[in-house]
C-alpha cells in the first residue's frame, strides 16, 4: 500500500471524525524512525526534483502544486521546514496566503492564487490556499452564500486547468484534533520563542471549531476530483505528518517517470570546442 | 577577522587578478572540514534566520538579500542548494533571472527586479540579478552605451532605497578562474545527468572572458557602496564558496541584534483563557 492510497480521501460525503488524527497508516515505527526514514527520504526526493527542475524548459515539462490547509497549528510550517526543506530551493516556491488585502478582495478570489501558480519545473507549496476562500469565507460568511457556492465549481475548474498544464496537484488537510491544538497553542503560550506564533485570534476561530468541520468536510467533499484529489493526513503526530507528506511526494514524483532531459546539442562536438579552447591560458 | 571583513572588497579601482580564485580566506582546513564547519553552522543559521522571520509584522523588522553573481558555472545554483538550503524555506524568497523577456525589455530594467525585492522578515536570494544589466548588457552592447552608464547610479540609489527599508544587502561575486570553467564545463559533457546544465552558448561567452572581467571590475567599482558593499568569494573550491558565504550570512545575522519579538497580547490572560476552553470536549 502505498502512502498515496491509504491517506487519499474517497469520494463522496466527508464526515472527519471518522478519520483518526492520530493514527499512523502505513508506518509501523514510532518517532525516532518516522524521523529517520524521512531524512532517508531526502537523497531521493532531491534527485526526483531535480529532474522535475531539469525539465522545466522542454517541451513536455511538468510541475507540482503541493496545497497545505489545516486548522491554526496544524503544522503547515513544520511541513514546509522539515518536509519541503529537503529539496532543493532553487527549484521550490512557497507561497503564504493570508487574509486578503484589499486590492486583493476587489478582484476574484481566485486572481492572487492565479499569480502564485508555479511555472512548470518547480515544485509549488501553497501554505493555505484558495481554500480559504470556502473555508473561514463560508464560517465567517465573508461572501454571500451564493458566491461561497459557485466558488467549488470555480476552484474545481481552475485545478483542471493546472492539470491539463501539466501540474500534478497535491491537497493535503493537516488533520488535528481540537485537544492537540489546544496543548500546541499552550506550548506557544509557555515558550517565550514561540509566542510571535501565537495569535489571540486563533482561539476565537477554534470557538468555532465545527463550523470549521464542517466547513472542510463541504469542501473536500465538493473539489474531491479524480485530477486532483484531497489527502487527509492524521496530524497530531507532527513526526508522522512531515513523513507522509515526504511521502506522498515522493511517492507522485516517481509516478512521473521523471527522466533526464536528453542534450539538446552534439556532445562529442562541445567536448572538442572545449578541448580546443584556451581561453585565459595567457594569464596561467 | 570575521568572513564579512576579510572577502569585503576594499573601494577604489578593481583588479580582479589580484583576487585569488582558489584561495580559503579564513578558513584552516580542507575539504571534509569545510563541509562539516558549514553543516555546522545550520542550526544556529535556522535560529536566526526564524528571529528575522518573526519579526515580519514587527514595526522595525528588517530583510536580508543575497545577491549571487558569477560567471558561469561559478556555483549560484550550489550555494542556493548547499547554503540557502540550510535555512527554513518559508522565509526564503529565489528569484532566478534570466534573459529579460520582452515585456520585461519593454520596461526600465529595474523593473522586475523590484517586484522580486523580499518582504521584510525574509531572506530574498537573487540568481543573478540587476547587474546583468551592467555586465552581458555592457558585452553584449544590449543597450545604448549612455543607458550602460546610467544604471551604475540607478542602481546606487536603488540599493540605497532597500537599505533604507531595512534590507542589508549583501552582494557576492562567486569568483572563478577560466581553467576551473573548463573543468566544470568538461564534467557536465561527461555526465548525462548534468547535461541540462550545459549550454553551447556559455562557450561563447567563454570566449569574452577578458569582455566579463572587466564589466565586472567597473560594476564591482563603481556599485561598491558602504551601503550594500561587494564580496569576492574565491570560487574554484566549491565547498570554500559554500561556506564562505554562509558565514557571510551567519555573520551578518548576528550583527542584526535579532531578538525574538515581544509578545503584544497578554501572555497570562491567554493562558486562562485556554486553560477554561473545552472545544471539542465533548466529542471525546
Amino acid at each position: 500500500m502505498t502512502f498515496l492510497d491509504e491517506l487519499r480521501l474517497p469520494s463522496g460525503p466527508v464526515d472527519l471524525s471518522a478519520w483518526s488524527t492520530n493514527a499512523k497508516p502505513n508506518f509501523k515505527g514510532g518517532k525516532s524512525g518516522g524521523e529517520k526514514t524521512l531524512a532517508g527520504l531526502g537523497p531521493r526526493l532531491l534527485d526526483l526534483q531535480t529532474r522535475l527542475y531539469a525539465q522545466r524548459d522542454v517541451a513536455d515539462a511538468r510541475g507540482v502544486l503541493l496545497v497545505l490547509q489545516g486548522m491554526d497549528t496544524s503544522g503547515k510550517g513544520g511541513v514546509l521546514k522539515h518536509t519541503v526543506g529537503l529539496v532543493d530551493p532553487v527549484g521550490v516556491r512557497i507561497t503564504s496566503f493570508k487574509a486578503p488585502t484589499k486590492q486583493e478582495r476587489a478582484h476574484d478570489f481566485l486572481w492572487r492564487i492565479e499569480k502564485a501558480v508555479p511555472a512548470l519545473g518547480y515544485v509549488g507549496v501553497f501554505d493555505r490556499s484558495h481554500y480559504e476562500d470556502v473555508l473561514i469565507a463560508r464560517v465567517r460568511s465573508l461572501a454571500p452564500a451564493d458566491e461561497i457556492e459557485r466558488r467549488y465549481g470555480a476552484i474545481n475548474d481552475f485545478e483542471q486547468q493546472l492539470v491539463d498544464k501539466g501540474i500534478v496537484i497535491l491537497k493535503c488537510m493537516l488533520h488535528i484534533s481540537p485537544a492537540e491544538q489546544k496543548e500546541r497553542l499552550l506550548a506557544r503560550l509557555d515558550d517565550p520563542t514561540k509566542h510571535w506564533k501565537y495569535n489571540p485570534g486563533d482561539v476565537d476561530e477554534r470557538q468555532l471549531w465545527d463550523d470549521y468541520t464542517r466547513a472542510y468536510e463541504i469542501a473536500l467533499e465538493r473539489t474531491n476530483t479524480d485530477v486532483a484529489p484531497w489527502y487527509v493526513v492524521p496530524s497530531d503526530r507532527k513526526w508522522y505528518r512531515n513523513l507522509a507528506i515526504g511521502q506522498i511526494l515522493l511517492e507522485t514524483f516517481e509516478s512521473m517517470d521523471l527522466d533526464w532531459p536528453k542534450a539538446d546539442f552534439d556532445v562529442e562536438a562541445e567536448r572538442r570546442r572545449l578541448a580546443a579552447d584556451t581561453v585565459g591560458e595567457s594569464h596561467a
